[in-house]
């Protein structure tokens, strides 16, 4: 429901980045959950822009509980994270009041809310809004992890430079390790070359986009559902909610489209006494239920729209077509970034999952 | 929530291929919706495999109303449609009792349901689910395009072969030709060279997959939300709820990974007094809505898992490797099946949120 | 929303009184629960109008399992029941075409549905609904006795004669022994003159309602939830959706207004190392959730509103006064037949909890 | 689900009485409704208790918009409300700490939340939780009376004392005298008594309950659904979520458990080219849909539990009986501030019933 997500545990999203505050509500949770906070603003770090190769605004996101938690515990009433717009002067964007931002949702919000939505400069679009979705997930992300499931994204490729892939022999260690970056690659000479390519592009005020693999490591067979809400439906409707998100596919997405059955179907095999796949070809996921492989899921993110190269575009009061150049500090690619949002929001859903097939203590 | 999909209009799914009935229960729908038997049909037709590509039996589906239709219209009240299982014979299936299938649901299945799943061959995951799913879902589409609202879909890549583009010159009457084929291509030469590469897949004893690409035609700019429901998540939702659906992208998708904003940004222009974009990128959509550019949808089918070729698996019972053959009639592809049911279950989506935003009168 | 009940385990109704057939869907169901084709029988049984204060017709409801049953246990995947409806004759009604029935919904049904609606005479606004109604939900109820939870009604009151009061000395045995008779009345003497004020109801063309007192025993403490979805709330919210219900209380009810807080404040107490209250004022709710004490449930159901004495109204065409009598075979009083509808709703509330807080196996 | 409520507008309520603040989200505003502070802040006083019959703190409850509102009016993105707790400090109740006070949540809420809950003395079961209640749904009940529709209660019965009825010649104007009333009665004299007998009772250390009729002025016939989501069960879900409510009614309610179907049916008729009903014994709604008639519903709600009279009870760790006393200020009634939540909710129910039916302008 709009800003609502979740069947079993949700969350509920409010705010505009020039607003007093932004947060969420979760609801559903259960009692007893270990609230970590060094966990949490560890997570909302990782959402910062790297210092190296943006000019923006490096905003210290400090969550403020205002319910739910008691001596660091979850109460399994409502949760409600705030966090505060320390720098709210929306007055950079004034200039350009009325000019349609190419790329952005300047037009689109103002037709949804009929001239009523906020000032044009993000309002409740902004990609800030991530910032609550990681402190509120994360606590479920932790959650995860205790149970030895495990989450992790690298950029597979920024602007066609394309990072190696893992290794397989020991994949959980590989996320783990992953995790720790602020820049998540798994080969770091690549990750310098992106990092170029990101300051290159800074300097033309352009932007660069990229693709995100995901990794959910340690999930149960069994997990999800046929039809509506296959585990697929689940975590893309999640992923599609974060701005600048414009495809996700799973295990070898696109590539279903070149190769026959016979090399795409995933063999069944018993190994050690366990059932496995061969090769995962599906991503861990069969008839929309997990089937104990990694879940592998591909997401791509748009470079960021706003740029300091001039675009046309038009004024939306003097319906007069003119152009734009997007000035101030701004991140030349935000798929860095946004590797935290992808990581914690699949934790959000798996989370879900779990706790409507197994109640309350999924989680123990 | 599990087999229900929908916001302001549900759409509840029940059956297996082989039980007495399957079929879709509407709740929500507006009264006085025209029910167009011919064009229900016409719809159900377009997902019969084609003669000349399969040796799959031609089930004639015929939906039987049983409640909610008056006079031809809907009443308003719940509209449930059974299509009857006319074969119901599960033998077939008999001889792979205990045999995981490569790429199928069997061993999902049979943890998620612990044991108490339907008979394999399908059961409740089958392919046969989207007969009342285009059935159902045909309804809402006649009502868009009486609102001039049309969508089609092309196999835009079969097996590494492309269509051609879409020429935009007349993009409504485009869609509509391709509407009417049975094999739903752009370039009949490049479909007859796909149907052989189908027909030699089967001869193999594979399987191939492929890509549709989906245009939703005539939707006004303003529908859908920011975050949580965004028009992509909900689409993708739907779609991703389709068996064989491994990805999901919208406008220039996973290329955006490999141009620069400068290049994707959709520059906004005043042309006959309407506001548009120069480019279509964004897939028709900005920040979650729909921007009144054409809707554009990429979705990748996989390959049939079910194959005449010797796979390597598991009998589930004796925990024993073993290899599976799958004889029979099966499709060695269902792209071109699948395409009606992308359609339709984006026409669902559409309405919903059209219903959902202008209330029980959107359709008039 | 709207024909769909539940949070976890979701009913989806659907069927007009005089199309092909009525029924209903549940899904999100554990696969394994026990589907005993007599318990569901002998519930459907109880819901038919006693011989003896009846002139209606006895359907014969047999119900049509369409799927999600196999070998006597449910699959897990969606579960649909058929009732067929063998006496489609709407034409008993024609000769009230057009005239409003006072208390009937054909005013407000036509409204609703902007003459859109199914003839007159009840369509999907028929007490016949609750027919699929019991058979969905007694599958929850049966897997609820098996954990010893009982639930059961009796007819506290009709037409001011009032029943004796549950002993509480064995109030399961009590419950029991009532869930087997056809007249629910703990006093059979009690039970003959209220049958009488039936019968001579019937005689002036007339109709009577009364009061049904509804006990939930053995469930424990901790289920439901504060604010909105309180048990209260969840239970009236179902109850309220049975025809003819206008008002619902716990415990004791609107005595609430009447008595001080000192003695209506249940007293806690331990007793054989249990903590309980010493009185059950509240019906065993308190703040929204179960304390261990039985759940007391008051629903009031007013008089059929279907009687042969001549009644004004108007002529919906002609928009002029007129009057009606309506003819022909009409029950003179429900309550003795909704008893098994609040029964068997009340089980699919608790079941819907249950497996909300604890999961799929919350009935093992 | 659990702490959110509603279909197409949702209020998502969180906080605890003695946390850093309480507040609620409501999501799927239309953009464009007037956001007046000074007609909540009305709202929210109304919700104070009086200083006449009262020892408890007056607390000034300020609402602190976090989102959603610009210039006045809602944006249609979310509208988060915070109220900050000023006095905090739980210490009052440290010497309750372990005992279970009778008629609270004390019990139910340690077993549900397992220990987690909040301290006792309230936490997320406060009644103070009903101020974002009446803060965010004062919004809507603004625009219902822009459009004519309004709601208002008097206290019909206190403590057995009973208010005059309704004159009904001019219904609507009574309801207006009504709302401007800190104490909502329609005879002052009886007021006065109800007051006395307030006061008596906190003299004597216990509490009194009462009932509320509600009469919501001005719908229009055709709101609601039948079955699910009739009018009866979404108002009773919402009222059934207020603390202390124990039974709802309508129209006639219990009462019709005392005459016949001839006496209660309500005669349709023809009146100035309008189509009512002579009588109003079904409360405005037939088969779940408003029929134009005023909605009537009684509301029980039971006496503050809080009482400083010595009560049994058990220490929850020692598992011991022993007994408690209540010290310290609290409200030895609470339907006179109730009074204002349940025309509040109401509100709520009506405006998201029409924005299903009518879309985003139902306000216009």
């Amino acid at each position: 429901m709009k800003n609502i997500f979740g069947n079993h545990i949700t969350m509920t999203l409010f705010g505009e980045s020039h607003g007093p505050a932004i947060g969420c509500v979760l609801d559903g949770l259960p009692s007893g959950l270990i609230i970590d906070p060094t966990y949490i603003q560890q997570q909302l770090a990782l959402r910062q822009s790297l210092k190296a190769i943006s000019t923006s605004r490096r905003e210290e996101d400090q969550p403020i509980f205002l319910s739910g938690i008691k001596d660091g515990y979850s109460e399994g009433t409502p949760l409600a994270i705030m966090i505060e717009n320390k720098q709210m002067q929306a007055k950079d964007y004034t200039k350009y009041q009325n000019l349609l931002r190419p790329g952005h949702a300047d037009y689109t919000g103002h037709i949804r809310y009929e001239g009523y939505e906020d000032t044009f400069g993000g309002g409740h679009f902004s990609g800030r809004l991530t910032a609550p979705i990681v402190a509120g997930a994360s606590i479920l992300r932790y959650a995860l992890e205790k149970k030895k499931i495990v989450i992790g994204s690298h950029m597979e490729e920024l602007y066609g430079i394309k990072d190696k892939s893992f290794t397989n022999k020991n994949l959980k260690k590989e996320i783990q390790t992953l995790n720790q970056k602020e820049f998540a690659v798994l080969d770091d000479t690549i990750g310098e070359k992106m990092q170029e390519a990101i300051l290159e592009a800074r300097k033309e005020g352009d932007s660069l986009g990229g693709i995100l693999e995901t990794v959910i490591y340690g999930l149960p067979a069994g997990l999800g559902e046929p039809f509506f809400d296959s585990l697929e439906s689940q975590l893309a409707h999640a992923l599609f909610s974060i701005p600048g998100v414009k495809g996700v596919s799973f295990g070898s997405g696109f590539e279903f489209a070149k190769q026959k059955g016979s090399q795409l179907n995933d063999a069944f095999e018993i190994k050690q006494n366990k059932i496995q796949t061969k090769t995962n070809h599906n991503g861990g996921i069969n008839g929309g239920i997990s089937n104990g492989m990694p879940i592998i899921i591909h997401t791509v993110i748009k470079p960021t729209p706003s740029i300091a190269l001039p675009q046309e575009t038009i004024n939306i009061k003097t319906k007069k077509n003119t152009t734009i150049a997007i000035e101030g500090r701004h991140d030349p690619a935000i798929i860095h970034r946004a590797r935290v949002v992808v990581d914690n929001l699949c934790a959000f859903v798996i989370a879900d999952v779990l706790q409507g097939q197994q109640g309350y203590h999924w989680w123990k």
